[in-house]
């Protein structure tokens, strides 16, 4: 998971981007970079931590132009090097390419080996290097630029929503299935941004446009923007835990409300899964929508039984004379009124370990619950995701091997009930076939390597048919 | 507005310090800083920035000792200067002296001024060197503790929660108004803790036995708390917007849920002013519990109309050309499909100077709000405080110079409420009379130079009654 | 060891205090701070570290005023503590006192304790906030500032330059036999610097006017200087370490250029201990000028056996590997040409605990030397100082408890000679009796608990006679 | 102007190799790295600072193996950018090959065309890069390591000294004219080490061996060294200034003392350029071997006119304020009473722009000199250099368009001297012909675009007489 920006305009940019990355944040807290373009050089500057650590004002005026794009990481593939950090950027024959992508290939082993047959030998462990190895081997050998988008998303294989900027000029484009978020907007003062999500363009004051659409890829200019579908699919397959935890919930994503899905959820849930309750109460932050929903429709009074800590810094550290100060203490404050004696519903938007939902739920049994039931806005995690989303493997998903009788009994919830599959497609809809499922199901919408396939008919346009764009 | 912690216990102290601050850290982000004694050493660490900055895991560990103390503090008196920050620490004839406070005494020049003339000569500007100076005299000139801190509490006016560190003994008193909150708790293995909120206790597992009671002073040991009465009033003065806003929603003050006082006021707020609208959304995170409340009365859905930012970083930035990025957008994001068209009550705890209700209320509107109702959980505020609060000057308060009807023009709300003065003392549960509503009336529960006076009786216990703790 | 300087100009001083203390920087590299005084407020700033890394250019500015002080730190009484770092500021009815003091006071604890019976309790554990207490007690009590110094100056007893300002007005004052250097100097554009070395005021292009004369104190305006001396002694007694070890060798003491003084020591050195050897060379720094004066006395040729390491950097971190990586190769490199099969003469300031010589001398018989031979540019170090010097305990100093043979043969050099103290006094060319000699005599030239006493006759000068500054 | 060493041992290398970098810090201050190899994983870690900044003993720890490499970096080609911190690290087919460079070549514009139209697009402007893809492309297509080094030193021109590691096993090799120095040791307890200078050996307690020749390669084994001769030369062309200012005083090149290279440079110069003086002081630190040597042979006496100031600090800050305090007085304490009334004799090594020049001589003027009569240990420098110095362009060289008698009068000088290019070879002691003096002639040993060459016939081996490595 990460969060992507880029933008071309009649103003400098590297202000709008910064605010752009700053609205992504909740994609990836770990490094933030920036790169621009004016009059022939390249001006970049990347680092560790939150955008607003990375940055300076300073920093910010001297990534002049106006053009350019961002990144924000979280680490999927690669781990956490330095080299690591997005933007990439290259040179060859006298031209830059600089790159940001979101998502992750399942080819990338195959391409890696292929390219370095061909010559390029690589800096970094990620696919994005892989990606920009495509792009540029077909713009040396004097293929188009558009020609290099087709040939390269032929070849990668995954989730991908890509902006690349190649001499200044500003492309995007988004994988078949549109399996990750890619969103266009316009500037009302002349320019257009592309970005992860829609609230990116909340932040600096831009429209909406529309979602970058499954396939097609896109050539930015400030006052018009030039599109081209290159590959179609029978049905989209939208990542599914964008709605339920990742994008941030003001978000719209592929013409859906991420807070309305969520909130839905909650109130499907009330419906699937009743609980006789004095409260409900979220798990601050992600369960909030959903709880209001559950509240909504069950009737029970919503009621913060825990209250997330504003003031948690960034250094982590654990004194070792620690048992009576747990971690989780850190973080979240019961409200010893709300649960003492009570019996409490709480709302989360997912199981993946456990670890976390057992600790809550012994802290608000500490505080005295009578009972605890735990109301889950999503179904059971079943399976790895190898498409963007750092899930831990089969063996460490507790559902994979445990029935949600067992869960609830390791978790030592007096209840537990997940909203069923039917429930969250009917939250988010779209039909079932619309989204990508596979760590619910085990069924993914693409060829990988040990797992069952749910093809979704991805094809090429017949580049004849297709004019540049 | 500060907070502060002391520990005596059978274990190293400085580990559950540093949570008890943790926890503390909403009353002040400014400084932090702990002592600690061990064998007639005290050892001590201050600096600048949240308790998990200030503080590591080597640095705690060099804090050794079963006593110490703590604080966090926000300026008041005294400007933010390194030598401000506490504790403070003192050495006289081989005694050694470590204390902190939250509060504000309103006699301080009187007393500098006649304490150098006694012979100290002051390093900061904090009223706590006064205090510190009063007892250290007293102690110099032969008086017992009980005796310096009876002294002291005659001598000093205004509001104060004190601990303080006598050669590795602790010991605390509060004001005869009880203005500032303080309490008591005690840890299952061997220990006590004293703290300006319960939830300081929760974080590290100690029961809270009760409040420090107006006009006591208190010493602790480990298995042992020796109380003596120093004064009396006729009835205490506790601070209202401890309970409107300073305090954590999960503390319990002088025996009050602060969670259940502010969605009470919001319960209380929906039948005073009622408004038709299609959602009732909290200005985050201090109008959510009241925000809850007011939903709950009128039926209005409880929906979250602008979300707080989770990753603000420290640094606040601002590039020149940020017309279209505006800073308010940096901290709370818009729900663009829970306001577009519609109409929305915010509910906000306080208004101060009217310039953040004015910048939200037009950030609403600029995502299409058709209305913007603003319910405010506490009446308007029209005096300065001169007791620990740092509201601005009485020509800065919004509501001191404009009637509502004016405020809301001010801050273009197309309607506005305030909970009323009787509405909000019913929803704390005390009479009106044992509350200090200074900013709210103007009438204060001391003497202050210029001001109107509602006098608490405040009296000395006759200390040949009232034997030595 | 300390630094100090204060100014009062014409024009901002802020600027030239840094550049005076970093000049100073060979005398502190703990710590450092400035305080200014414009307009009625006191402008202060202190840190950790070497100046240029203490102040940045807006803290600079930030210092506004045409009057301040300041001080680089080596911390001897009193320990590594924030408090401890002067300037110190105080305030007393109104007033505004800063003050920063190089020196050590013999009598701090008796002073402590007085001064605590009249009522002024310590922050810190400095020698100076004793003298800021005794001047503020007099000023509080009507007493003008010559009377204060004059009191001040009569009550304490070691060695003291003082700089402090009062209410925006620069005083100094030095002790009765003239310890610790301090000097006076004139701005071209209308202003004075007062300061421990004439190498701070080169620093700034001020013209070196004379020294402050022992006992005497200075009240100093941009355009004049108002003397008075307040206590007079037989003869002066100034640190003979100044001139061997501490100053800056580019700086002139009480009329003395220190560099000649060093290499004339060798000169003499030479004449005293001749040794047949094949070059020599200095242990760097401190040993050049000494070294440059022994080839040229012997003939024998000038070349290094030993380069300092310009870039060691802050951080001291030592891998646990390290037997081939011995600490003192950090900061030499030995030149192997110079030593291979060569009989060398190594040039030293001073011997202390006989550590260093010891792995001077094995690294440079390990490069091969055929021979060693140690001459040394001081006697020996048989006493510990209580004026100023971080010398360590009798025990710890090598000379003590060792005869130079003895010496010699515990660090391994092929032969050993200290300079007499005849030679020494013969290269500062002025009696013996004008300096204090007590680490290499045992005879100190004021009384000190324990140890013996070569009086200089110290007297206060009728007041009647010597009207105020 | 870089410095590198490669260890392969018997025990963990990181903290020799620390130390080894430590020594060479005088040729790069910008940024240092080191990679070591540890059963099949490549370990690294670089920054931005001194060694002893970037380095920490956790991170040494880190960076486990009896295998690795390292860098300190001036940057040359290639501009200031974190992704040009050496090693740089690659991975292909599942191998991982890191690499160090010191030196410059002339054909990287050829050579990078060339190689990104074989597919390999790049990520930083270094030579080093196109170093490693030129190693790379050979091995990925089924070459040996040894005709991969063969064809790599074939294809590149201009100065390198290079070490790499390729899974683990070093190597390094040296430009066919033995330009920039490189040199091998061993460690007693069971090891090789290869690195810029023999001082880097001296850190760590390694014996020098010998130089790496020019032209050869060269396998290391902790145990042995397998050389092999790749190339050829009439005869060598090892840089002079190594010998006048880059290297370190104590190191050994080519068999050669650098320090005393320098000091027969002043002796010579003595006799060549006689100056009627008081004294003789070098311009420290790089003349100060010169000005020992000038003074032994003119009989003046030596003294430090300009002691260099031990206390910089890292930051240079510069307030506005000031004309009085300049900048070459941060760095330069000059010695008031060896310069008042005195003729000075300064030595200094060599002359670029005349800027420093100057202001030193209006220095040691404003502190009263009669006459400064400069003496350069350098001919004039009269044109660029291409292989590895960072000089500027001709224009801005002083002596390129101005005579000794012009720069004389630029820099005001009483007299200026510069050795000539006889008396330099004849203190370094090999002929002429061995040596690159294209700065000092225009002449360079290799084809340079648009310079004059000298030809040092550069001839490749026959391979099949030279068997592999």
């Amino acid at each position: 998971m990460c969060g992507i920006a880029g933008i071309v305009a009649n103003f400098e940019v590297s202000g709008s981007l910064y605010w752009a990355l700053y609205a992504l944040q909740h994609r990836g807290q770990e490094s933030g970079g920036i790169s621009t373009y004016d009059n022939g050089t390249v001006h970049k500057y990347k680092g560790y931590g939150l955008v607003s650590e990375v940055f300076t004002s300073d920093i910010l005026q001297s990534l002049s132009g106006k053009t350019g794009l961002g990144h924000v990481r979280y680490p999927t593939t690669g781990g956490s090097k330095p080299e690591n950090i997005q933007p990439f950027n290259f040179l060859f024959r006298g031209h830059s390419l600089s790159i940001v992508h979101n998502g992750n290939l399942v080819n990338t082993n195959d391409l890696r080996y292929e390219y370095e047959g061909r010559g390029h030998i690589f800096s970094t462990t990620s696919d994005t290097e892989v990606i920009a190895a495509i792009l540029a081997n077909e713009l040396i050998h004097g293929h188009t630029v558009g020609e290099a988008i087709s040939f390269c998303m032929r070849s990668i294989r995954g989730s991908y929503a890509v902006i690349f900027m190649l001499d200044g000029v500003l492309y995007a484009f988004r994988d078949p299935l549109g399996i990750k978020p890619l969103c266009l907007g316009e500037f009302e003062d002349g320019g257009h941004i592309v970005a992860s999500e829609s609230v990116a363009l909340d932040a600096v004051g831009a429209k909406l446009l529309r979602d970058v659409a499954p396939g097609e890829s896109i050539r930015l200019k400030a006052d018009k923007v030039y599109p081209r579908q290159i590959m179609t699919a029978k049905s989209p397959a939208h990542c599914v835990f964008e709605y339920i935890y990742f994008a941030r919930a003001d978000s719209v994503i592929d013409g859906i409300s991420v807070y309305d899905v969520r909130q839905k959820t909650g109130f499907l849930l009330a419906k699937e899964a009743p609980a006789g309750a004095d409260i409900v109460s979220p798990v601050p932050d992600s369960g909030t929508a959903a709880a209001t929903g559950y509240a909504a429709a069950s009737g029970i009074p919503f009621r913060e039984a825990l209250i997330k800590n504003r003031y948690t810094g960034r250094t982590f550290i654990m004194p070792t004379q620690a048992k009576r100060e747990m971690a989780v203490r850190m973080k979240l404050n019961p409200v010893r009124g709300h649960i003492t004696g009570k019996s409490v519903v709480l709302v989360d938007d997912s199981i993946v370990r456990g670890t976390t939902s057992r600790r809550i739920i012994a802290l608000v049994r500490e505080f005295g619950a009578k009972e605890v039931h735990l109301r889950v806005a999503s179904p059971p995690i079943i399976a790895p995701c190898y498409l963007g989303t750092d899930f831990p493997t089969r063996e460490e998903l507790i559902s994979n091997h445990k029935s949600v009788a067992e869960v609830r009994e390791a978790i030592e919830a007096t209840s537990l009930a997940h909203i069923s599959l039917e429930g969250l497609v009917e939250a988010i809809g779209v039909p079932c076939s619309h989204l990508c499922t596979g760590c619910l199901t085990g069924k993914y919408p693409l060829a990988i390597d040990g797992e069952e396939e749910e093809s979704h008919g991805i094809e090429m346009i017949d580049p004849y048919k297709n004019p540049e764009l």
